[in-house]
């Protein structure tokens, strides 16, 4: 983060909603610098600017690079996988749907290189999970609520991130708190925890007002994986550093 | 916690605001017990019940105990702290005041038992201060406020809570917050750390209704701390386990 | 509540949660005096300091009084409406049960005397009930939510309040809202209706903290009902003055 | 609202940030229609779609229209109001710096149209004013306080909706509250108004998410203003009805 030259960051499926705003964000950076992107077919993107877009087939062309961001679909996964191991460089994939066998591979490459796997980018549910996680382990004998606000076209509830939070307070005290869900107006997503003891409570609340959340956490994950040692890391991990799993 | 005699608890300091508290509070759990209270002159106490009350100058005779819980004064604090390295027992102080002196001999007993010294109880707040450091340092680039709001009655702000919290955000991120105090109704006391970045943010919030959890937070520390090997820890650290300073 | 005497008030009821409350809050008080309380035996109260206590029985035989504030029972209900007609004194009064028959006798009253019922004294949630339904008025194209919380021993959920302020939307707007409850800790009673629109929402919410509220309120209520005009009114209109119901 | 025609609506100062808003978003809509746009210059606009935009020198040329909604400057607002009390039109104006006598003139109009003049046409804190005016009224005794919080680049502080909220607190209870900003992240803006009372408190929020929320509100008030009678409204009044100034 400190060093005088900027993170080069490959960005691997840029055609996507994610990779067209880790484009349009990237190049609002002076931390780091796009060095290629990659997409299926390899088409012109507006977001990409003067940054070259290689066809998936051309993969072994990129220049170096300390770190890939990949948002693409599963069956690009494996060569952009192999192609880190063979270079030496980082890892970070938000790619859902791999198989069993993809992420053992990931396992098998973190005794190489530094890989991260995240179902979600926000900083800030990042950070609050394991805050949550830790709270309820301190607590164990406070009551435990989550919940949860979202625009009235999201369809489930509760919402992933609201599940995962109380996989945190299970995981921290060994009981699962009790859920509630707000579908209405525009909201981007709320959720709140609530901790309640005698006389006293906690609520740890993540706000969201703007889906660019994602991609700004995806490349702050990259600059944070450029150089890092090998090893598989999530997402709280690293942003909380030797204190957190 | 989980052995099967209740923990043996002396109340030193038993005739305060905080004392009484402490005798009636611990009379209502089962996994403690209080086996003598101490005041400065041995008066008869309402709150002790069926718990002997004896005058400083018979500390020496109070029967075998795990844990001492002192809210005294600091020229009664000497005596206790030497009782309790004699007997092995752990110390859970929040007498203020002691001398620079009182300090240092609290950290050498240390050597040969447990000790806690803390100026404030609240389970809540201690849990707290350690997720806000973390959170800070997790996310150093993000903007930092606390808002706190007391009853019209209190003098200072921002509250010592406040700053305390604000110490933590600063030991994080290496910046102090801003600050922004309310004094208005009858409120116990509320507490919000509020982190803010691009699109995103999170509120840490610590609501007190009743006076009690200071008197709670005390008997809880106390039933971690009996039977605890030497060392001096924070509550907060006392409460996050080894994840915490 | 600006003329130079205080409120002359008879509490009727005095034996109960409520009439206790009411004595021990009156006698802080320097806007009214409480001339009397009326139990149903007149056995002595602690509370009622020096305020005589007299048995139903002697109902008639209370001093002149402005206003009654009455927490009693359906069947203590007929006479004191007709004390309160007799003397031309005001009538504020929260007792539960009531038949048909006596809302009809209270609104036959009406013609006379000033007469109050409420199912809640508390000043913040009238107030709030009055709010509520003329945002959703306003607004009748926005989504509203209403979330309760209250400490886990409350069985009945939505809250009473909540189905109340659930009311106040519907008749706003013509729409129930969603409902959502949470059960956790000791907290007393907080109510939040939530409207949201299109890159905006309101968030209305009431915490109480001390079941004081509702003595506290029937007697501020009590001080507006004195030397009122006939007519039946409710605590919201009270309150609100010209622009409520 | 509820006529079989959509109202036809005249866009005025189409040119600036909230005229092209107001094309934008009343495209969206079916219950209103844009018959023309005027902009100083007549120049073309993306936002304008198919509606014709003509510049101010043709103003009289504009085909029949029910409300105009005016954001221009206040060298264009004389020809504009002129042509509203001719054509007998409903005029909605959020045009700053007139001076008294445009003011003046504003209020002649009124004995002939419908006419609404305001600085901030968010329709949540419209409605927000008018509660909390009546709230403070209605519980004058209890404390007051307003926090706001904006993004890091607002310079003033408190917030001119902050301070109009304040004016609407002494406007009920004849005491200005007391006020607390926050300048954080990138909040488009927040306002919380707090009353507190002994045991219990309202807190009425206001959170905006997205800067259209100025053009929608005076699209709304826009429609609610056609066919209305003579008379000058506030923006709460036309929203809340008869109960409001």
């Amino acid at each position: 983060m400190n060093t005088s030259a900027p993170a080069r960051v490959l960005i691997h499926g840029a055609s996507g909603r994610m990779g067209r705003a880790l484009l349009r964000l990237a190049a609002e950076r002076g931390d780091l610098v796009v060095v290629a992107a990659v997409s299926a077919r390899g088409a012109a993107l507006a977001e990409a600017g003067a940054v070259p877009v290689l066809p998936a087939s051309r993969l072994a062309e990129v220049p170096a690079f300390d770190v890939a961001v990949d948002f693409s679909l599963p069956e690009a996964f494996d060569p952009l996988l192999a192609l880190c191991r063979e270079r030496g460089a980082a890892l970070v994939s938000g790619t859902t749907g791999l198989s069993g066998g993809q992420y053992s591979a990931l396992d098998a490459a973190a005794a190489r290189i530094a890989v991260l796997w995240a179902p979600n980018f926000s900083l800030g549910v990042a950070v609050l999970t394991e805050l949550v996680r830790q709270a309820a382990a301190a607590l164990p004998g406070w009551d435990a609520d989550i919940v949860e606000a979202h625009h009235i076209h999201k369809k489930d509830a509760p919402s992933g991130t609201a599940l995962h939070l109380g996989a945190a307070v299970e995981a921290g005290r060994g009981r699962a708190p009790h859920y509630a869900s707000l579908r209405t107006g525009d909201i981007v997503g709320e959720h709140t925890v609530q901790l309640a003891g005698p006389g006293e409570r906690l609520e740890l609340v993540h706000r969201a007002t703007n889906r660019d959340i994602f991609a700004r956490g995806a490349l702050e994950a990259a600059l944070r994986m450029a150089g890092r040692g090998p090893g598989r890391v999530g997402l709280g991990a690293l942003l909380l550093g030797g204190s957190a799993r």
